[in-house]
């Protein structure tokens, strides 16, 4: 075994604390990274407080990762020591179903291991994530990354920039279209950019009037106070997508009233409490919902590479380990633009 | 103006009775039908109890219709006196707007001109439908019936058919797919019909045990009782596309959740009260849940000619008019296989 530090969460009340455990031996298919960098995702934050349920304690979240390669098993190939690579939201996958053959591991039909707080295959504890000094992990789901960028910059790619940049490709979006982003946080931000960088004429739908500074900052063409009644009823009907990357409750019904005929919202944000969804909503204007979950290891690879040259970043603050727990009060206020990101020299 | 007699509902409580009314004369563009036989949708009472709000009294319901031509405009090229015709759903719309360009009027940005109950462009009397002697539409507006056919079991196919119809062309259900339709009524029993004619495997999913039958004489393969939970776990992550026939307030998520990754349900019915969806259902197998309204006018043509060349007819219960409120009690209870159909000659 190889011993690793970090910070885990010991249970749902408690802030998170330095922790000491057990990672499993190099094997002939595993890289073990030393993490540079890794982003906080809102996640994280459900996994430790236990508000998805199934947290198995402690809790060592974080996968947005990014890293130096220190050893590769006998049957490695795709890595050397000494290379940058990522790690993002899977860590394996059953390899067989149709889905996981159709590069779709995150549909994986048996299930995917989460890169933390998911049963480890052939042990008893569970895979822990990368608040902490180092990870081992099979080579093909480990992502190559570019070493000329910033590279704190890079590791929200790995969660945020695939989730959004994954239904962007889905869905084809691209010149000729035009997209509104609901929620300007983590995922928005990165939505933004994706789809302004893609061709499509991005429209940013916020409740907060000061935010439309940032979102043209962040290349949106058109900014929308979704409380002001005169303005929303001016881009009724006339969006081909929306991005809706919210996770609090929000009216369906709402925002799907601004897709024009066969445009699709697609959902990205998991509320806690369902809101409700009028049938009416969708069959005048045979409009469509749809929901898209990251992405498989080979889009994360294009995506990386594709954010690597077109020079796409994640917006970041760049944060100490031991702030952790302050980070997350903040993220909750939405006091973050737009991802916190932990330094794990700091540890 | 030309005197018409027809079944008005007066006001939202008291059974429909005889009406008689005008109709306006036979424009250059007009066709003026005889009306033969008119299919009894849940629309038309939905309309005449004001439960959508907005009912124009005194409303004459009906716009599954099928009948004789009896006269045509000097401008008219495509009907000629005698030849049997359909008018389904609309009698108008803006022709301009690009969803009319696309001859898609139902989604006409402007709004359609309903068959009945909408305001007809150019006069102060609202429209009146089916459930009349004869009725007067531009002729770009109605529809070529094959008159070798059971015309009775035509008529519900002007609404019934092509709503059922329309989805499984967008969506291109074909040989491959695994299709379930929900709720057994006029719409559902065409779905099923249509559904297994393009090649689909078609389940019916019902609350009822005693359907299993029924569903099969229809063409269905397959049927699943949605109350057994063990017949119903066996089918989950199965369906690529899921017709949802029902206008009552039904779990989205658990319809949902028999989908298969990208899979989508088609919203057919409009519940008074709106279900809850949780994004998690669509976002864990990037499912889709989408709206579909009627069909345009080509299409309609498109599935009328189809339905003849494939003996695809709707199956009904023939009345007389004056049954009509006899025949709206047995509807909210479910009981009629699967559409009553005005004989217009017991008028």
């Amino acid at each position: 075994m190889i011993s690793a530090k970090g910070y885990a969460a010991y249970d749902p009340v408690q802030p998170l604390a330095p922790y000491d455990f057990e990672r499993r031996d190099v094997g002939a298919h595993d890289v073990m990274i030393e993490i540079l960098f890794c982003g906080v995702c809102h996640s994280d934050l459900h996994t430790v407080r236990s508000e998805w349920g199934g947290a198995m304690y402690p809790v060592v979240p974080g996968h947005e990762i990014v890293g130096r390669v220190v050893q590769v098993g006998t049957q490695v190939n795709r890595f050397q020591v000494g290379e940058t690579a990522g790690v993002g939201c899977m860590v394996d996958s059953c390899r067989s179903c149709s889905s996981c053959s159709e590069g779709l591991e995150q549909y994986c039909e048996v299930g995917f291991t989460a890169t933390y707080n998911s049963p480890e295959p052939g042990m008893e504890t569970p895979t822990y994530g990368g608040y902490s000094n180092r990870i081992i992990v099979r080579e093909d789901f480990v992502l190559k990354i570019r070493e000329d960028q910033d590279l704190a910059r890079v590791a929200p790619l790995l969660c945020a920039g695939i989730t959004t940049y994954s239904p962007l490709r889905e869905w084809k979006v691209g010149k000729g279209h035009k997209l509104a982003v609901v929620g300007l946080g983590g995922l928005g931000h990165m939505a933004v950019k994706l789809a302004a960088s893609m061709g499509a004429e991005v429209t940013v739908l916020s409740t907060s009037p000061e935010k439309e500074a940032d979102a043209t900052s962040l290349g949106a063409h058109k900014f929308v106070v979704t409380r002001d009644a005169k303005a929303l009823e001016k881009v009724k009907n006339s969006f081909d997508f929306i991005i809706n990357t919210v996770s609090a409750k929000v009216s369906l019904d709402m925002y799907a009233s601004l897709l024009r005929r066969d445009g699709t919202m697609i959902l990205l944000g998991v509320p806690p409490e369902a809101p409700e969804l009028h049938a009416a909503t969708l069959i005048f204007g045979r409009r469509r919902i749809a929901g898209s979950l990251i992405g498989g290891i080979a889009e994360t690879q294009e995506m990386l590479d594709y954010c690597a040259e077109h020079d796409i970043l994640s917006d970041v603050e760049v944060i100490p380990i031991d702030y952790i727990n302050e980070a997350y009060e903040r993220m909750l206020k939405g006091d973050v633009k737009y991802r916190f990101v932990i330094d794990l020299s700091t540890l």
